[in-house]
């Protein structure tokens, strides 16, 4: 019964081009020029653009139903585009002077990542010099901008962790995404060889997440900015995942609704345990749905109400989108796993949701050995483990 | 962040009691008089009381957290209490005469249910001669009627389900529940010899689910009677189920934060597997909790909206519930299956919790075997199996 | 402490090869040519062969033993050798005439399979004449005969499902066979038109089941061809999922042994989670592995003893063998779902296995659906429900 | 197609009275005298008892099965039992002098146990006094002496934890066993105050595992004492966990045979999902007995050839048992879980067979979380972990 916005029903319909695309990303290994065109034309990738350029300034509930939305046609191509997108919503946490220079001429611009500090840098008067393969940049070919991590020191010799951002002339990309899974998001490598990054450029991931970046409160008015960076860079994963369950479903129930046993012409789709396994993956799924969106709203009510979240509810925020990508793991393996054995040939749909599924929860960010650790730690009131972040 | 109810608060500073008693409710094999009489000065009872009674009619959801804030002190109060409640929603649907001569006097008047059709009847001039030993009516001793279900047959010699209204001097109650789970809800038998009951204390149970019983309508303005009575009646299993999910959680915490292994005097509560454990139980209660409490909200807005739920819909509400308890149930397994053998011991929480879990999936409204089918059936467009309802 | 068997052991010295090829097999889309000829010179593909034509006459579970061996080191090449060699025993049911017209000038002959009865025959004096496009023929490359499903009638106007046997000039490869999983094992189209099967080149499916077919009889000093043709024909589909799954555990051990995070450099591989999960999966392989043993063995000692098995003793025998393929599953699953996204790069080891693994129990005689009811009517005292077999 | 041996075959005799004394164990919260006199009548007792004495040495197989079977009947008796026997195994290594104290003029002497260290201990000349209150003592009411465990220290310093037997006179029984599963084990308090224990009654527990100990080679011919004393001594409890489970399979069978559905009449036992959850059970209980099987195999044949076995062999061992009973535990919660409220009745086995299933799975010895880490440290080659044993 929810009113859906009106950026969702843009997306809704150029819904089946990007569901019939969605094979040639696979081939071309990255998203099609084309589909970034059609999500362009929805204003998608405004969502988290601060409003004075132009930005939309959507919740993160909103943002993630979209991307949800998307997911169930293309999966790689959510992946990549929901990336590029909530990276502005980190870039609105850099110095005015940065926000200018990206979006003040074109405010459709928008930036990939690779943010393990992977890098190697030199301190030099008024900035750094970076040189590094930093791999998996997902959307890199749709990007004019990068965002890379780095390790910086400061005066007591501590590390701090960073983040830099790159114009698109000092890398390049190297097209090596060869992957069996979310094969067409394109995250390809991004080469950098001695490149000066001015300080304005840069900013400590500690900051972003403590509300202490060069951009904090440059917005007072905004109801999405009042936050840490990180809930709304990562809040991708989780409504992906739940796309690619959702749409599972339907593939489940399409290919059922017909199927036979090839050796004694028994229908499959009505026999009890496909109906079990459907009704059980729709519950585990609809399950994953309304925690995802609990979650979400408190991440949305805090920033609206300007309450600053505690590290005990941001262990929570995240550990609960993690889990919601078990739920439909599980959820995905349940239909799978009873659809024979026609799904594996290619071009078929249910073989590539299943690994786009699985590579999901494989991320960093949805480890869920690593979340679960970091939630019962919390839960036990012990310390966090520096190990796990 | 959710604004709490009054009835909520008063029923917080009840549960210590409530707790203190729950292995004397065990012994006494029924819910003691002292609990009956706390729940009640919290008004909880009058929760689905129609207003001109002085009832609240409060939201499905608001009613739903408060059975379950009593299910964490002692389940069985909750598994009985929540039944009484439920059942003045149904006793709304009969026609006024009943209604006024079960609260008209005494707004505080309860009545426990035995609905599956054991009994036998004879048809006789203006209503019915019942008999009967109607098992399994939770609360029975708390209540001054007694709903107990019946077949009777139409002109076409159809079988047509109903209930039937009974007063107290009607029956006896036999004092027979020795159970291992649930002890405590004094689930005993109403013995019924003989005795006539009117049409106007008789309705038809497929009437009662399709809005044409003869109290339909009878509260035009109210926001909770627009509805079938069976999401109202049975509303309490999964709520309950979550209140054990949820205490289970604190005692896990509370026995762990000190426990040592007896052979190596290792500390066992900050071990890395009971912190995963914990965790993934913490997220699995969770959804759970979301899951219900957005299906719940969705029956408050179709009765506020004056919505009749479709047999599809009415699939997912029945279902959603059933499946909320089995997400419970993985997670309370999951914590006592790894707090050691001393759980075990007479008295000891962890057991009791467990226990009372367990039978919570095993009624019938809440068998996930049935559940499964009946949503599986909806959603691949298949008709009702007659035989699971 | 298991003696090998020779064969087993010239299997172990040509297994680095095998797994040195299995990408290029992958390629390829079939088995390579080089693969065939090393396995042949095993003596492998005489497991089966009666021993008047030079065959071994091999227990099944030593069959086995060697299937999961050559799986650890390329399911597709298990997958393929393992159908053409067990096909002989099939071959083993038929007349005299067509065995020594198969292996008389060449023992090493090989026969690949398309059983399901999608072929249209017609009756001719002498036999029959069949067309059809036969899929997934797993090795049909390397096969100079082709064992094809058909259903014929008889006098009553019943179906018999019966097999037919042709010699390669009877039919063409098409070349066809793009899979997602199980990719190298060239499970191509036999496509047949108009080929004339004389009798002795035919034989009913239920004749081989209850030892009736022509050829039953033959070897009365064998100790492998007292039995029905399928607990021989399918034992290589649970053999493969133990390889990849025994495959998969030396595979985690040798991936995190050394593994860190990109985030933190925390070792992931002495980590706790990793540990459990390796451990638990090894219990479930272990296990498996004990009851596939326990199974093989029965039907061993069936064949050697001259015990005709029972419908109640296929029933479990075939059904075991799905369960330790689910098994499997779900160990490769908990050890692949904890690997990160590199394993998803084309190339990495862990990622074939995974999709090797999960189309092994996506085979129609792997069917766990399918099985959990076969042995559940069994064991309730049912007749089989004709509609799974 | 197991030889039985005479010994189960006496015990199948027993049975049905070990069957019906089930609940009267229960209610006397110790196992019957009449049971363990029918239990001694078969020399079930003498399995472990050196064959000087009488004893039959019976392979670990033999006795495992033994037990098994018992507990399909009475998981309390086959507790305590089982523990009274596996002690002889234990006393076998002590020195010739305590062997003869108990053994030579009464070989049906039995010792019950209690080894953690919970004791407090004086050293004195010629032995040490030792005090404490040593719960949890199986089968005690039934045994001559108690087996206790202590820490004493050598002259390093480190403690070296010990076992100390003592003779029923030194000792007095509390009557303190109040629990809600295993109740009928009598599993009580052995009360010890400052009694002296001469050096011929106490070995070392590590002596005891590194075939160090006093008694250590005085049956050289024997198939059964060249081993540590662990695995023998705890072998029990997957038997039990796999007889509770397969008695569990046939009383699903017995009552879902004609179960209907309250509600609507409709057959329980022949629905799907019923048939489903039967046969997983059984294939789970069938993997978890071969697993069983194999892994004692193994460690009859180490006595049997006289090797000794590893660190890592031994660590197999016992988690492989682990993983056993929480095999049975899925199978046992898939079947419990699927058969309604009434099994939760008082009297109803299948209720008791939930609760004993569920403690087995709870003792230190069988605690999956350890076993996995031991097992996981093993396999990745990581030192023991001492908290851990």
């Amino acid at each position: 019964m929810t009113e859906r916005s009106s950026i969702y029903r843009a997306l809704e319909k150029i819904l089946p081009e990007l569901a019939k695309n969605a094979e040639a990303c696979e081939k071309e290994r990255k998203v099609l020029d084309e589909n970034i065109k059609l999500l362009k034309s929805t204003g998608l990738h405004k969502a988290f653009l601060p409003k004075p350029y132009g930005g939309h300034e959507i919740p993160i509930t909103e943002f993630s139903d979209c991307i949800s939305l998307v997911a169930t046609a293309c999966a790689s191509s959510a992946w990549a585009f929901s990336l590029l997108c909530t990276h502005n919503h980190q870039l609105a946490m850099f110095p005015k002077q940065l926000q200018d220079e990206v979006w003040k001429s074109n405010p459709d611009s928008l930036a990939s990542s690779s943010i393990a500090p992977f890098s190697t840098i030199k301190e030099v008067e008024g900035g750094i010099i970076i040189s590094g393969e930093m791999g998996w940049s997902s959307g890199v070919d749709h990007a004019d901008w990068a965002i890379v991590g780095c390790n910086r020191f400061n005066e007591q010799g501590e590390k701090i962790y960073s983040f830099a951002v790159l114009p698109k002339k000092d890398y390049t990309i190297v097209d090596n995404w060869y992957a069996h899974a979310m094969k067409g998001s394109g995250s390809k490598t991004i080469s950098i060889k001695e490149a000066f990054v001015p300080e304005y450029r840069i900013q400590a991931a500690k900051d972003m997440m403590e509300g202490r970046s060069a951009g904090f409160g440059l917005y007072p008015d905004s109801k999405i900015f009042y936050a840490p960076y990180r809930p709304y860079f990562a809040c991708g994963f989780a409504a992906i995942g739940l796309g690619i369950a959702e749409r599972t479903l339907e593939a489940f129930k399409e290919k059922n609704q017909n199927r036979i046993r090839a050796y004694t012409g028994a229908s499959v789709g009505t026999a009890t345990p496909a109906l079990m396994r459907l009704a059980e993956s729709t519950h585990q799924v609809g399950a994953a749905r309304a925690f995802l969106e609990k979650t979400l709203n408190d991440i949305k009510v805090h920033a609206e109400s300007k309450i600053y979240p505690t590290r005990s509810t941001l262990a929570g925020w995240r550990t609960n989108q993690a889990y919601c990508v078990q739920m439909c793991i599980e959820a995905v393996n349940r239909l799978v796993n009873a659809s024979g054995a026609t799904i594996w040939m290619e071009g078929m749909e249910m073989q590539r949701l299943f690994r786009d599924m699985h590579i999901t929860g494989a991320h960093a960010y949805t480890d869920y050995d690593v979340c679960a650790q970091i939630l019962g730690r919390e839960l036990m009131g012990l310390e966090p483990d520096p190990t796990m972040v």
